[in-house]
């Protein structure tokens, strides 16, 4: 509950600003977000290009170099902002290290958010992005959070289009048609005072990477060492290997800042997932409380399909947004929105199903799967897509997740089937932005 | 509770290394914090010197230059590490930029850790650290929480006091008795590959750096303009306001790392600490849960005296480190060590006090106040060193800290001098590390 004060506290800086002297407003600057009115505002149109005279060659798709993620394309865009002028015109240019100094405020205090979104080369030889309003949106939504400056989320779209434009028709040539590069916009406070302090200099980048199709790697059951690793039992379920996180490790918390694309976010995970993958599971799924709330697994969104039990129905459920403390995926808002535009009914023989937004437990999951209830399981997100999830290592035991074909659940493979058909254009969708090339 | 299964996942991965084959070492590599047989340690012995060949000139002491908090001595050092071969040989080197790929890991997923700590130029004209032994062995605590490689502390200690001898001459000259420069040892995943995983290369340097002295300038009263946006009322007291934290901002949990010196505990804050300032206060302070449990002041320590009701002594509280959601203090430690081991039974007109770790609410504060038993309050920290606090507001309500002669309470300035003394070489302590100079 927020008391009358504490409402007051999060009025926008610009509607006080106006009541205060010059010195007033100069005190304040640092407090705000951007688009104060004398500071130039961030703006596509001034974008310079410096073009490289050194370009790379493109690796193998899915190949070693591709597998290392550490390949970005020719060209990268980068925009200053600076608090006593605002943003400076963006650059194209070359591709190459950051000059930063070590003071540096990303370097200290983590002021850092960013995006990650797939530029898709399609069937019908188009570049397309998917949803890419929803992506500059959210930055700018974690950038408020993480004491960055604010933007247009348009111009931002502007520049990444931009960047997919340049480098679009080498990089993803059109040989390689359901092949992508991973876009990664990011977002650093650059301010060289050391002082705990919203940053008074900042640095927007966007790059364009060669990654693998993790999708597909991951759904490969573990090499046999790695199996073994896993309570030595052999691999018999194909999917995504979960293991439950534990109850001393907790990712996010109400009133803190899961729901943001924040660095803050990813690091602290790290030490459990690689425990988790020196024991042979691919992800960590993450509880909370000692209710045992199931949130996130790893970087992605967790779903689940299961039969309720009074009614008998089938339920599409993912953890709701409304604690704040898992991220608004793109992935998990397409799923919601097209399996409440076209499972609602049912189809082709495929039983329709209610798509419910709602907490549940590692209990409830156990309930249901021991009750013949539990259907499906899936994580989604950009970088790992749709992945079935085969088993749900929790507190000693296994849950294997029933898989009615093959690698994957029925639902799994529609609603992959359905993204992939907008995101490479073999349907035509408000959701698939093309991209002109260069 | 853990399992017995959870406890399994803390094994250190050398204990379990020697059961796998090589592959199976290969792929615990990056699971594992370093040290690894095999891999070099971090050693300071093998540090290489380079030194500047364009030497600064050095900034008044608290003149706007250290007040900026973006001015470093002549040099840093940096040691380097790889997952392939561990830790390379440190390097003493011109202060500068560091040339960091946009893909760096520390700029998506706050791979980064720090300590901070001061060198004092003594009253005896001698050079000195504090406690240097326990800023590194918390940096290594830190290292491990985030997913850093490991290292001997005692190596990072060399590393410190090899840069403060060298620049130390120049950048905090004999005439500067009472002063100090601030250091700032840092750690950061530079590995280039953009994967969500434990960094195979990172990077650990020191810095030296020039700083105001926080202490004084906040304790001043704020300037007129803050104190009308502080409620419209008059500033009466002296020493630091806070304001307490929102009920939807919380800084850190259970199973969180609000206990070790991660970027990702302080960017988060920026936003909640900017409005603080903005609306007259000069800190936020920290409280958790329902029940308003008193955590943290800023980025500091908080302490309270207190008679305790029933049997009328005084207590000196703060908040214990049992939840793991507070920062294991160097001066918080020192406070406690100091208070209790020359204030148990009151000395020279100053009537002794308990000390008490222990959980506290606003509410026992505020009953604390009516009741006439709250006696003072501050903030202890390495930055702000140990600040007064003057003033609490929170929700809605100034709570005033009585404090009994002018700037700070009895306790408050006592115990400042001790450590003063300490630091500045007018007691000898083992606390107080003597630097030779170069």
């Amino acid at each position: 509950m927020l008391t009358p004060e504490s409402s007051g506290a999060t009025t926008p800086v610009t509607t006080t600003a106006s009541k205060l002297t010059k010195a007033g407003i100069e005190h304040m600057l640092p407090n705000s977000n951007g688009n104060i009115p004398g500071l130039a505002a961030l703006d596509a149109s001034k974008m310079t290009t410096t073009l490289t005279t050194t370009p790379r060659s493109v690796p193998e798709w899915n190949g070693a170099e591709a597998r290392a993620q550490k390949t970005c394309t020719d060209h990268m865009v980068t925009a200053r902002w600076t608090a006593e002028e605002g943003w400076e015109a963006p650059e194209m240019k070359p591709y190459g290290p950051l000059s930063i100094l070590p003071t540096a405020s990303v370097l200290h205090y983590a002021t850092e958010c960013f995006e990650g979104l797939k530029l898709y080369r399609g069937y019908d030889g188009q570049l397309r992005l998917f949803r890419i309003n929803r992506n500059c949106a959210r930055m700018r939504t974690s950038a408020e959070r993480i004491a960055l400056p604010d933007f247009e989320p348009k111009e931002l779209e502007k520049l990444i289009i931009a960047l997919c434009a340049r480098d679009g028709r080498k990089w993803l040539p059109k040989e390689r048609a359901g092949c992508f590069l991973y876009c990664r916009p990011t977002f650093i406070g650059t301010d060289a005072a050391l002082g705990v302090q919203r940053p008074r200099e900042a640095l927007l980048y966007v790059i364009l990477s060669c990654f693998p199709d993790m999708s597909k790697s991951l759904a490969t059951p573990a090499p046999p060492a790695m199996t073994g690793a896993a309570n030595g039992k052999p691999n018999t379920s194909s999917g995504l290997r979960l293991i439950a996180s534990r109850e001393d490790t907790i990712r996010a918390w109400p009133g803190g800042f899961g729901y943001a694309k924040l660095g803050a976010n990813y690091g602290p995970t790290l030490v459990a997932q690689g425990e988790a993958k020196a024991r042979g599971f691919d992800q960590v799924l993450w509880l909370y409380e000692k209710e045992n709330w199931v949130t996130e697994a790893g970087a992605s969104n967790f779903f689940v399909v299961i039969r309720e039990k009074t009614s008998g129905k089938l339920q599409l459920i993912t953890a709701p947004l409304t604690e704040r403390i898992i991220l608004e995926g793109v992935t998990r808002a397409s799923v919601l929105e097209l399996c409440k535009e076209r499972l609602a009914e049912g189809r082709e023989g495929v039983e329709g199903l209610e798509v419910v937004e709602k907490r549940f437990t590692m209990d409830d999951l156990v309930a249901a799967h021991e009750e013949g209830r539990f259907v499906e399981a899936f994580a989604a997100g950009t970088a790992f897509f749709i992945a079935s999830v085969g088993l749900i290592h929790f507190r000693g035991k296994d849950l294997v997740v029933p898989t009615m074909e093959g690698e994957s659940g029925i639902y799994t493979r529609v609603i992959k089937e359905w993204l992939v058909d907008i995101m490479y254009g073999r349907e035509e969708h408000e959701w698939g932005v093309v991209v002109g090339e260069e």
